[in-house]
């Protein structure tokens, strides 16, 4: 049977732009996308981006949920209002770059006609931000067991586990041991998000667990295990700084590789045991199932392959960027990192590279083969922060992990860090909730309900 | 095996009130106890008390989750912090009066020694406040199809659904009428909460769909269902002021009977069929499966009868109170109706009784026989307050349907509506964030990210 269809766009119409995906190389692109000269088609099955770098500090309650989730029609009102733009709640199910045609599923077939419902989309132009996945290193367990950090219901499912293992170690009948191993909160790895979180969690400990789980408060611990150094991206003065706090706080850093997740507790590769009730698996992240079935052109790493314009060069009218993209071997350059930074730096070029091709006519199917593209993408680094928990932060200012520069830890650098947040979330209603929830846990501290 | 177990106090320690729920009746009693008197243990499965009366307008965003919910352990601290009293995260199965023992089981047992986990607390006194539940009249189909709203997953889930129904209805390929039913939310129940909630949801589509899903603005209605008159218990005039308002803002009012619940449409009695995407139900509430399983005498309705001192008059050192309790036949007292104020009056006044008790030495086990408990419980009604949406509520003043009195309709009563929640919400951490919900939604608008 014939799938329902959203159509090509016919001569008297604007070119349409297919974006998959919510994140924030998809959202900068259609904060950016002139909506005068192109008309969007966003597809994703989340209808917001996640505001990556505060998600930590949403887990223990330090910030809402709704903080850190800017729905994609606020970036982009024209996906809500504009009469032939709109936002899918659906996935890609694979694409067919010669039809310039998107194939995909919604995300519930609830009360819809059909059970998978399906649709094809047309695309004059389409862009690729599909993101990336947690790796696993094909460890055994770890998706059983252990939970991600990077949507907003990994944070919600965290503090719902967290508050339940307070609770229920408070009752009758438990031995020590099972009470330290119920409050034995694991983080495996330590890049920024892993660090930010220990961090988080350990204020939240030393503050609000003394306070409102004091019956239990002797039991609760945390512990980060890394493989090689913590916030190795970052100058050898920050990192030490960070070992320090991280200490001091009382979260127990440990050198080690997980060799298998069982329900209970993680064997390391030198044959010892960790018991815990809480695991955190925040390691880095690599091509998603979705990028991988892909029959593109692959980069070093198994990102879709682009070349210095962000383009799919096999694929007419296709373009690929953030965490799932990455420059192929023969562009000569290397792949970047899966940074928001990054992202960020080619949803805005990409947005600036439509407009300067939809001026030449080269918007609509086909039409842009032979358009100059001018300056190809190049990426400077603009410095890393990293929070250490409540008051404390990061700055790294140089430009690459060998070049000198400005680097500063502590409180001013923890406001910095707050403040460089606050400009880039989105909207100014989120500006301004985000600074409420921060001052409201300063004055009230943070919210213990176990809901959501 | 032995269960484990919470044993009876000392003869130096002080008794132990173990209370049975955490709604406006045992928290408003927690919030009244002596605790330098008495030691608490609050059972309950859920750690937060719901501020019922503005559930409704979390459903759409106005108002955040949190801002409704407050943590038992907020409300009486010392089940936080003293030594001896507890919160358990538990449901009762079972009381024994004449050992003066209750038996629980722990909401989930992930990462307890047994599962399931169940353990017993003795108790110097008993108050059952377990609350009750909402009524289906045995109509097939409500459970699984229908949404309550009476906890805070509730609003959620009718958030999600809701926000859910509005992105789905945008894809490529649905029928006007397909359309249609998806965005017709039904209503069943004209008391308070379904009049607010309705009120919610048609302020939510004048102003938000309108702007943030105008491809499908059109399509979206809402049906207010009742078998008799919506809020038969306020006063003639401000029914008809709320019937106006409502109908003014596009809620259609039916009065009706449903007979049978699918999935997609619901059966009336007068054979009429109504399609719906999202379906609330919200008529009254009744005696749970906890109370009906409960070997005690019955109030007329089947309530847990109590006298006018709000025992329990077969079981020595048990109390009742809140939407669980009735008064007994014998008593000659009408059973009360299910309302927070109620249940708050009721709570506030057997916190008092306590102190009498054990000002006289009755507050252990066995020793309350013979002590003179003063006065009993008098209810007397302030007023019933409604809101039918932003900016206009109702507030009935009067004591009785018959009695003559204030009542009030419009901005006004709105400005009161809100004031008197805002005092009576229990922490001002809690204030502070209710004003500022309302404050944020006043500005930017309500949230639309479909996250939780």
């Amino acid at each position: 049977t014939q799938l329902p269809r959203l159509g090509p766009t016919g001569p008297g119409e604007k070119p349409r732009v297919v974006v998959l995906g919510t994140g924030w190389a998809g959202c900068r692109f259609l904060k950016g996308l002139d909506m005068k000269m192109y008309d969007a088609v966003c597809i994703s099955p989340r209808n917001h981006m996640v505001f990556t770098p505060l998600l930590a500090s949403t887990c223990v309650g330090t910030l809402e949920f709704r903080s850190v989730a800017e729905p994609v029609s606020r970036i982009q009102s024209a996906l809500a209002g504009a009469p032939n733009s709109y936002f899918y709640l659906a996935s890609c199910l694979g694409i067919n770059t010669d039809k310039h045609e998107v194939y995909c599923e919604t995300v519930s077939s609830d009360g819809l006609p059909s059970d998978p419902y399906r649709f094809k989309v047309a695309y004059d132009k389409l862009v690729i931000a599909a993101g990336a996945e947690p790796l696993t290193f094909n460890i055994k367990g770890v998706t059983e067991h252990a939970i991600f950090l990077r949507e907003v219901y990994h944070a919600q499912e965290i503090r719902r586990k967290l508050l339940l293992n307070l609770m229920l170690s408070e009752n009758p009948g438990l031995s020590e041991e099972e009470k330290k191993r119920l409050l034995h909160c694991v983080v495996i790895g330590g890049g920024p998000t892993g660090v930010e979180f220990s961090g988080e969690l350990s204020d939240f400990i030393m503050r609000d667990v003394r306070q409102r789980y004091s019956h239990v408060k002797d039991y609760i611990k945390v512990t980060l295990i890394e493989a090689n150094e913590i916030l190795s991206s970052f100058d050898v003065g920050l990192r030490q700084y960070a070992t320090n706090h991280l200490t001091k706080s009382g979260v127990r850093l440990v050198r080690g590789v997980v060799k298998e997740v069982l329900p209970e507790k993680i064997l390391l590769s030198d044959g010892s045991h960790v018991p815990y009730g809480l695991l955190v698996w925040s390691t880095g992240v690599g091509p998603s199932q979705f990028v991988k079935s892909l029959d593109l052109p692959k980069s070093p790493g198994g990102r879709i392959g682009v070349d210095e314009w962000l383009r799919v060069p096999s694929a007419e009218d296709v373009f690929a960027l953030g965490d799932c993209a990455g420059f192929l071997e023969q562009t000569g350059r290397q792949v970047l990192p899966a940074l928001a930074q990054v992202a960020e730096r080619e949803g805005k070029y990409l947005a600036e590279l439509f407009r300067r091709i939809e001026k030449q006519n080269g918007g609509k199917a086909h039409c842009a083969k032979d358009i100059p593209l001018g300056d190809p993408f190049v990426y400077r680094h603009l410095g890393s922060m990293a929070s250490v928990g409540r008051y404390k932060a990061l700055v790294d200012l140089r430009q690459s992990k060998d070049a000198k520069g400005l680097s500063l830890a502590g409180f001013v650098s923890w406001l910095i860090w707050r403040s460089a947040y606050l400009t880039r979330v989105v909207s100014w209603r989120n500006r301004f909730y985000v600074a409420v929830n921060w001052a409201t846990t300063l004055v009230f501290g943070r919210d213990n309900s176990r809901i959501g």
